[in-house]
């Protein structure tokens, strides 16, 4: 079962509702671009790599829905869709890399018709999808080596296959070596204000039979310091040219105290995670969401912050590259320094 | 209005019920050391110098109420009263150092009357109180000179009014510094899992008329990294003899933020909190409480994690002495490195 999946019958883009999560495994079907845009903004759609997919296939949404008479003007449909796609959410660089690549497609079909450009654009949403997985499994594959029998391993925020397509990414690499039937355990981050892990990262470990206890975000550095964390793993919403890991609120504090505490730290992201115009994490746009999202909680069933409380909400932060011990990719791992690394592991070829 | 007051007329100690908050304001009259044991244990009442006061008063409740026909059966049954209140809460040492200071002036009446016991008790625990809200004004005093024009502060978890008898620790710092006419801006970390921050802070600034904004505790570390915070203020259960600081969980990984970006982090403490005889944090009990702490958590009346979730729900860590700045006491402030410091701001005399 896909996070998103195409239903060609009904030219629709079916989704895991994952605000629904845990409590109802639900489906939700997109028909537009424009509910696309609404899904990812309000997260029912959300991890990066599936964000960047989901906006494809908005875009082979709005290529089915469009009334152009032309390439010309479909292409110009393409556009301003994209954008909006674009405005959905600020910081995962996979969704403009992905809607990038779409367009790429759509302009190099502008030669046929109106119905080539709709069918190469579905298509490359399509190959996306399947890329996708087959990314997370290369990823999981590479990163499962990282984990001995036995460890312990801290996680924060979803990086499951509801962050992806299929498997997932940091998550995946726990996983993978479950698969290989290394006994591990996870420390989930509850990651608040979204709660992605004491959602959605605790119900994926459930269903697949991997022990874990959630603790809060603050708890980490507690377990760091008393010796009961043997790694770090979390996903990536973008990585800057020279490593430094915009990710969910909280990464930064974390990858301090595993550092305090000579743990290492892995970063599992896709290449298309990498934004090589940013130099660094300062040119890295941080989302601002809405304060409701950390004032809107309740403990039986009571409200707990003051009717007038204020707050502030950003969503994601950036953990300088120093602290990141490796990067696992679907072409192999880097370590630090990352710049150098990279673009030798690139320069290698190897299995893409 | 004192956090806890006893009420003379009617033989009980008067608590603000910090559950309730800051929904409604509500108070609760214990009239036993098992009633007084159960609201530190559930967290009626809590801070580490408002355990240590309601816990004496709980033994003046012991007294008061015991059948002994002896100072001898009196002081037994004080000394089985005093190990219910000393076990209620493990961490915070102001509780078993005031239940101590308080078993030592009841022995020191054991030559006169049960009755004269049962006055010396509460006497000693009205003294307590009282000079608890003496500590804090001087600290507050202090602390203030820490803090300038225009400061924007970091606090965990609640050490207003509500963690002492009255004034606050940490947060008596912000608002003495309110009170002499510094703008300030406090940055609250919820503090997760039991919210002391949302609710109880919140709503205490709220009273005051401090701005504040709410924060998750994961995003501290941006604020830091991005030269939006000038301090960090926080309080303290238990100090050992090295400056070792046990605090509300999630302190630890806010050092270390601070550290990492050059903010000073300030920890407000009574000298009671300094325990002489922990050589470091490593010898400090870490209370480890109830999993549906972190568990039993709602968005829009639905429970978050899956019915079969567990949790690990550390209450406190150790922050290790090197990360704090200065500390913050009633005689002054004790800069790095602490324990010749301490000594040589004791050796001093001055004003006690």
């Amino acid at each position: 079962m896909r996070t998103l999946e195409w239903q060609a019958e009904r030219g629709a883009l079916r989704l895991i509702d994952q605000r629904a999560l845990p409590s109802e495994l639900r489906f939700i079907e997109l028909t537009s671009a424009g509910e696309v845009a609404q899904a990812i903004r309000e997260m029912t759609v959300r991890g990066a790599p599936a964000i960047g997919v989901a906006a494809a296939f908005g875009l082979a949404l709005a290529a089915r829905h469009s009334r152009a008479n032309s390439t010309g003007e479909l292409l110009s449909d393409l556009h301003s869709n994209a954008a909006l796609l674009r405005a959905a959410r600020p910081t995962a660089v996979n969704l403009g890399w992905a809607i990038d690549g779409t367009l790429r497609v759509a302009r190099g079909a502008a030669s046929g018709t109106v119905e080539d450009i709709r069918r190469r654009v579905l298509d490359e949403a399509q190959r996306l999808a399947n890329e996708d997985v087959d990314t997370n499994r290369r990823m999981a594959a590479y990163g499962a080596d990282l984990v001995r029998d036995g460890d312990t391993i801290i996680h924060h925020c979803n990086t499951g296959a509801l962050a992806v397509v299929d498997y997932g990414t940091a998550l995946g690499v726990v996983r993978a070596a479950h698969e290989q039937g290394k006994r591990v355990h996870v420390l989930v981050d509850e990651t608040r204000p979204r709660l992605q892990g004491a959602r959605l990262t605790a119900w994926e470990l459930g269903e697949l039979g991997i022990p874990y206890h959630i603790i809060t975000d603050g708890a980490a550095g507690h377990f760091l310091h008393r010796g009961q964390v043997q790694l770090v793993l979390v996903g990536g919403d973008r990585v800057a040219a020279n490593g430094d890991l915009a990710n969910k609120i909280g990464t930064y504090m974390l990858a301090l105290a595993a550092r305090a505490n000579r743990i290492p730290f892995y970063c599992v992201v896709p290449l298309s995670t990498i934004d090589h115009s940013c130099p660094d994490g300062s040119a890295i746009p941080i989302e601002e969401r809405d304060p409701s999202e950390v004032l809107e909680l309740e403990v039986h069933g009571q409200r707990v912050t003051p009717r007038a409380a204020q707050a502030r909400n950003p969503a994601f932060d950036v953990t300088p590259n120093e602290l990141v011990t490796a990067w696992v990719t679907e072409r192999g791992i880097v370590r630090a320094p990352f710049a150098a690394n990279l673009a030798h592991l690139l320069a290698q070829g190897g299995p893409a």
